[in-house]
């Protein structure tokens, strides 16, 4: 069994992290840090992990995890997670990083996106070249050779999956694309605040960071653009439900050519996705749905052309949780571990 | 007090209406209608309501309506609500119609959305003419002068909010406009169906009826190519939320000018809203949200140019049951009266 | 009209007594207070009043409210209203208080209670005696003379209302009263906090300050034993549901004979409640619905023996944020200024 | 591997049967039926499903069944399920019954809860004495060895695993035991009516059914019952919450002794439950919560006496459809096998 520590364990992706490894055949998880949660067991922070794991959560310390454990998750804010993440890179482990901080390969957009006064820049541009953006229906080659895996944001996850098969076969516009995502409250994360208290956030719906503000934005360009071979703008605006998990995104763009049509758009998705463990390309006539991903690590997507207006819609539906986050995570490690990718990640969807 | 019957008492939108008019200074409900639930008391059908009203509902029959009532709301399937309107203007009364039979100008355009087999054209359009598009802040002058007002459908109501001052403006390319928008699942009626049982519909988000199938887009598209002064075709995205009231919607479109900027359409915004009584334009950072308007007629709006991509970004919020139906209707009579347009129809949202 | 303050204009019940008092026909609101708040407008810390009052929130400060205003609302933490309510009373004013500071009408029971090791006492215990307990169903009278109400706890309204008629008139034991009371999110403030957390509270229920813990046990002890006649306790379980309002109360006795039968029990409701405005006795068959008073300062009730073990079960709904507190407050009011006690108050539940 | 078939296969149960027998190490779906279903696949039933398994669902025939499959879970309709469980039996195959039809010992108790006017008796009394009650925590031994396994009803489940410890004990009264549980909608089925669509459903609390209406009292009397060597009868009142998901159940009974205290019930508890595989008690003043068990075939329980009334306080909280329907349906099957009890079963909670 590999050993692996999860470094950033009191948060949603770390909980979804346990309970996924904990159904994992081939890796055990050895030691569990957070900081203030430190000295806590994980039942007393996450009841509902008490009958399968009594461990103890420790403060984060590098050489603490060399010595317990081969691999790492680290699911911390960014800016604290580049240091975990080289602190341990440097001691040799393998290490998959939820944070932002190794998805854009330019240290001068991180600069602009998370560049904060006390932290200008980005504390370890020397690693970016390291890590492999761990999407893997896009990277799988680079994310089995990589030390360090940058999981993509859940936003862009979901966007990359239902625009990329169109971007790469050319059949869409690279200008004036929209992203329109909707995100269950998971996605802000386990801290409460007003805008994710259940009075507020219930029973209505709002757009948030709306404008070109949300950071995802610059993964979402960043990897799209890659695929079209020049760089790209897009508008990007997310929003805000009353549930807890899923994000739908709802992508639309102007077809490349007039012949474009959704039997093409469709033979794009199915190309692209057709041997993907974790992506389905729904039936025609059939839409993606986030109660029927909810849980698990797959995908729904499905992309078709506007009959009246001629616009290209792409949508997918993922758990923001699994694929856009933890399984994701462990599906990357399973490949730098050489292992099938599917490993652990097998899991039906709960619905309802 | 006008005598005003509610035909289709039954329904969500029923029940708002008389949820509106008991507190109405002007208006007393005189009689009810529905088919199936004829016989039985208003209380039964809508406990809610039975402390504020016994009356018990009637089978719909055109002379006993006009024996009763003034004037008339229907509230009936499309079709049906046709042939009763018709029924009710022949006998005098004022109507304002919730149905979609008399919110298309065009008759070819109704048989194309509405026909069916069995019925493919509109059953009067003799009587398509006589109707106002009962949006105030767009026609309230032949709302005034109309005897039957046919009121907008909830997504048209939140599209057209956010998208015509920018239309009318010129801001805005009335090419390739998207709109994205979000519902509550009274949006689907009262009837019960797998769609919007609890289990199916809650915890999680779908599209629905995407790529041009939602009948409502004759409307928007009628609407604001009215404004344009030239056709224009939308792409229209509905969605079904976990959540009973409340529609967000968020427009996208090319600027016509580079030099569009938020403060232009700030500017649109504010000259077409600023008197406006039930509409309001966000301070500049603050979006709309559902749960900001819910049980009031009260929409949310704002617009705002994309720091990055430079697409203009349209939003609106509105409760669809009363802006965007019985509020709406309300607001309609009262001008069809030559009333104060905001009489009973300035109750405050409910939050949370 | 009546120039009324609310201290504690940023919560929960604050809001709604705005929302109330701007629809009520002989009251102004003219000053606003809140601690945090103080500087922002209201529309700030409330978007959904942004339409219709536009007025800064300013510190408390006793002799700017008596400057400003004939009566108060308080709507303060315990112990922080005690020496508000004591300022304003002072001053001449009439004061409502939503907090808990003066319904318990014994200083030993409130130090026990409320009592904490920086303030072990009730810090005004010379008002108590001039309070009146502002549940109009039991104490129309001595709210009518009084100069300080203190307006019920949310889950003490519903359980008082659901056993009161029952024990006054003999047929229930006192002993082994059972009150399961459950509640929607609001019950717990605006203050965003674990518990309240979307993600944690929603999709799930459960039960908390179980085995005596709670406060309100003493109002639920106080009141009903008052009519009783003897001193009674009760095993009152509160339990937070997946929903922002609402308090739907089931309560268990003993009847306190054998020939107690559905049909007396209904008897004593109806006696109860047969000329009172806001509380329905549901007709035989029909069962209390949180959602069918929502919004409303109504209540339902009903009250029925179990057929095969014979137990009494009265079950209550209401809206906490109404009847269980600013609604109520409102309709205390109305009878301290010797007005009709459903002015403001009859507008209709909010359903769906 | 074990080829199980799946009668009624369209229904919530019949989902869940297939999620997690499809994790199963020793069983392998062979086969899937459903009446109004037949001829579709499954993944056109249950999206969720279909990346998973693409099986035909066909028209229920014993012969069929027989043909394909040693096992069968049946989750039919009482009255059908009777039927097909003898037609099973009578074929040679071990039936695990989800249905009401076996859980009843006693054909007279059948008859009155289930008896209707066109069918007044049990179908096959003389098969009742042949089928165990399927709850292992009691019945493992006979479980062991039926031919028919009789799965508990959710609320049962949830009841009996609260009580059945401190009845055992002889720690409570067995006379004026109270049970208020709270369900999720999925404890209504998939087919959709008025109670359970979206807008009536959310946002609100009700109890249905009170005063000893619903069916599964009879076997939360029953089994406490017989643990108690004499009838009981005990006051059950369901209600419906804005869940999917989960049963909260909190009993109230009088403690048998005044020195009955909470260690003593907490003791109780351990011994009942300490090796038990699926049944946490919770820590001393931690409490069940349904978003803890969500997805999986755990119970949290606890009890404790009321500090100020004495009153003695269980609680339950499992996930309806699971350890409340095919999670202890696949226990009961393991049982039956003589394999570990926890096959397939010990996947994690889905939080949140």
């Amino acid at each position: 069994m590999l050993k692996a520590a999860i470094v950033g364990a009191s948060g949603y992706t770390g909980a979804e992290l346990i309970r996924l490894l904990l159904a994992h055949p081939k890796v055990e998880i050895t030691a569990l840090y957070a900081r203030r949660a430190a000295g806590s067991s994980i039942g007393e922070v996450f009841p509902q992990l008490a009958p399968q794991l009594s461990m103890t959560i420790e403060a984060f310390d590098p050489d603490h995890v060399a010595a317990n454990a081969e691999v790492a998750f680290c699911a911390l804010p960014h800016g604290q997670s580049a240091r975990a993440v080289a602190a341990l890179y440097e001691r040799g482990l393998k290490v998959v990083d939820l944070s932002a901080d190794y998805r854009l390969r330019s240290a001068a957009s991180y600069a602009e996106w998370y560049g904060s006064e006390k932290e200008p820049e980005h504390p370890h541009p020397e690693l970016i070249g390291e890590a492999a953006y761990g999407l893997p229906e896009l990277h799988r080659g680079s994310i089995r050779v990589a030390k360090i895996t940058a999981s993509p944001g859940c936003y862009p996850t979901s966007a990359i999956l239902a625009l990329s098969p169109l971007v790469r076969a050319g059949l869409i516009s690279t200008e004036g694309i929209v992203v329109d995502a909707k995100s269950g409250v998971t996605g802000a994360g386990r801290s409460p605040g007003q805008a994710t208290h259940f009075p507020e956030a219930g029973e209505g719906v709002r757009a948030y960071k709306v404008g070109g503000l949300h950071r995802h934005t610059a993964e979402i360009e960043q990897e799209l653009g890659a695929i079209a071979g020049n760089e790209l703008k897009v508008t990007f605006t997310p929003h805000l439900l009353p549930m807890s998990r899923g994000i739908l995104c709802c992508a639309y763009a102007r077809p490349s050519r007039d012949d474009v049509d959704t039997a093409a758009l469709r033979k794009a998705m199915n190309d692209a996705y057709g041997d993907e463990p974790f992506v389905r390309v729904m039936p025609e006539g059939k839409l993606p749905d986030t109660a029927h991903v909810r849980g698990s690590n797959r995908a729904q997507v499905t992309a078709l052309r506007d009959r009246r207006s001629g616009q290209v819609i792409a949508i997918s539906a993922i758990d923001n949780l699994v694929k856009g986050a933890s399984g994701q995570a462990i599906q990357a490690l399973n490949l730098m571990q050489g292992w099938d990718e599917t490993l652990g990640l097998m899991g039906g969807a709960i619905f309802p």
